[in-house]
C-alpha cells in the first residue's frame, strides 16, 4: 500500500492510496478521508462511495463536499476507482466512456478479453474492504453505502446483495435497471455475455423483485438531469419498491442536473440520513 | 457575454462566463455563484475571489466549497482567471508556472511584450466590476475581496488601495511583501520593469507602509505549507499591521498546507466573517 497524497482538510486527512490489487491483476488507486475523529477515539463507521460512468476517486475527493460533513460526523469516507486501468487493460474498441476504461459496473467480467482485469465486484466488495479493515480505524460493523449513477447502481446492488453489512444505503441518480437500459444493456451484455438471466443479480429493481430488501432507502435525482428518462429511470426503482414495501425517499430535485454541482448540494444530507443509521444501537 | 455553463448547486446558481476584455485584448473566462436569494431579493453583496498561480477560475469553482456557505448567507461569488490566454498571449520564454500564464500577478504591465494583455489589475478592479454590476444582480456598495496566494496578494492589494469600495479583505496564504521574495520580484520586475519604486503599489507590505490601512484583515496560512518561508512570509504582514494598527487576526493553521484542502476548510469561516461586515448598517 502506497500513499501518493496526504492533505490535511476540515481537521482530518485526506488520502489517495495505490495498491496492487488481486482481484484486478492491476494496481488500483482508491482516496479515504480520515476525519478528526480518528486521532483520539476507536473504530469509525464508513461511507463507501461509488462513482460514475468516467470517474476516478478524484471526482469525488475534489468536488464531492464531503469532508466537511465527514468531519462532523465522525465518518470515515472511502472512494474507489471505476474500473481497473493499466496498460494492458482492454477498453472499448469504439473508445466508448460508458464501457471499458472508466466504466467497470461493479461487475466480475466472465466474457473474453474483460474478464483477467474487469473484477470490480470482487474488488470493492472483498478486496478493498479488507485493506481498508486492515489498514485504517475502520468499524466494519458500521458500514454505509451511496453512489453516483453508474456507482448508485452499484451501491444498490451492492446494499441489496449485502443486507447484514450495511447499516444504510443511498444514491445519487442511480441507473436502476441496467437490464433496461441501454448503458446496462451494454455493459451487462458485455461483461457477462448475452443470457439475461445472469444479468439480475446486477440490477437493483430485479434484485427487489427476486426479494431482495432493505430497511429503507433514499435516493436523490434531478429533474433536469439529461439522462434520467433513457438511463436512470427512478420510476422503475419507486415501483418495485412500492410492492416490496421498502420505504424508499425518492427525491426528484428541481433544476438539478447530473454532475457534482448536484451531488454535492445533497452530499451533507445523505451523510447525516447515513450517519443517524450508522450510530444506533 | 456568453454563458458557458449554468449548473444549479445548493439552491443558486453556478454560471461560467467568458467575454471579450478591453482590457487584456483577449476573451476571459470567469465564474460567478448566484445564490438563491438571487431570484428572490434585490442586489446582494459580492465576494471577489483572485486565485493563485496556475489556477483558472474552474480551480476554486470546483474545490473551493464555497457554494453551501454563500447560499446559507445570501453572498455572490466571483471568480476571475489569474492572467489573459489565447495564441496570442506570450508565455515566459523558460516555460515557467510562475510567470506569464496562469501568472498575471494582478498588475497592469509595462514593459514588452507583457504590456499589451497582462493588464490584471484594470481586468480585475475596472472591467470585470462593472460587467458583473451590469449583468448581475450585484449590490456594488456591499463588496468584499479575498484570495489564495499570487490570488491573496491581489486580494491585500486591491483592497489596500480602494478602502472605499471594499467592507472586508482577508487571504488564504497570501504574498505579501513580493519585493522580497523570488516569485514575486520575477513577476513584478518582468511585468513593470527594474525600477523597484513602481513596484510599492503592488506590496501589500509596502503599501501599508506608505500610508494605506484596513479596518481590520483576516488571515490563514498553514504551518505545513511548503512555501510559507520563502515565498509567503506572513510575519512580514505582521509587523506591518503591528507598526501601522491595523487589527490583524493572522491564524497559523496547524498541519495545513497550500492545496485546496487547506482553502476549503477554512473558506467558510472567511465568508461568514466577509458577511458580518457586508451587512453591517
Amino acid at each position: 500500500m502506497q500513499i501518493l497524497s496526504d492533505n490535511k482538510a476540515h481537521g482530518g486527512r485526506q488520502l489517495v492510496v495505490r495498491h496492487a490489487s488481486t482481484a484486478t491483476s492491476t494496481d488500483m488507486t482508491f482516496s479515504i478521508f480520515l476525519p478528526p475523529q480518528a486521532e483520539e477515539r476507536g473504530k469509525l463507521p464508513v461511507v463507501w462511495y461509488l462513482s460514475g460512468l468516467t470517474c476516478t476517486h478524484a471526482n469525488v475527493t475534489e468536488k464531492g463536499e464531503y469532508r466537511a460533513a465527514c468531519a462532523e460526523l465522525g465518518l470515515i469516507f472511502v472512494a474507489p476507482d471505476t474500473s481497473p486501468r493499466g496498460p494492458d487493460v482492454p477498453t472499448a474498441p469504439d473508445g466508448a466512456w460508458d464501457f471499458g476504461l472508466g466504466a467497470g459496473f461493479y461487475v466480475d467480467a466472465t466474457e473474453e478479453p474483460w474478464s483477467k482485469h474487469y473484477q470490480m465486484w470482487s474488488y470493492v466488495t472483498e478486496e478493498l474492504p479488507a485493506l481498508v479493515a486492515a489498514e485504517f480505524p475502520a468499524d466494519m460493523d458500521r458500514q454505509a453505502i451511496t453512489g453516483h449513477s453508474m456507482g448508485g447502481h452499484g451501491a444498490l446492488t451492492v446494499g441489496l446483495r449485502f443486507p447484514d453489512r450495511f447499516r444504510s444505503v443511498s444514491a445519487f441518480a442511480p441507473i436502476v435497471a441496467p437490464r433496461q437500459v441501454p448503458w446496462g444493456q451494454r455493459a451487462l451484455g458485455g461483461y457477462l455475455g448475452e443470457d439475461r438471466a445472469d444479468w439480475r443479480r446486477h440490477d437493483a429493481v430485479a434484485l427487489i423483485e427476486d426479494g431482495a430488501r432493505l430497511p429503507d432507502l433514499l435516493v436523490d435525482v434531478g429533474d433536469a438531469d439529461p439522462f434520467i428518462e433513457k438511463e436512470l429511470r427512478p420510476e422503475l426503482l419507486e415501483r418495485a419498491c412500492a410492492a416490496a414495501a421498502i420505504p424508499l425517499t425518492l427525491r426528484i430535485q428541481r433544476g438539478y442536473d447530473h454532475s457534482y454541482y448536484f451531488i454535492s448540494t445533497f452530499m451533507a444530507e445523505h451523510l447525516a440520513w447515513h450517519a443517524e443509521r450508522l450510530n444506533r444501537g
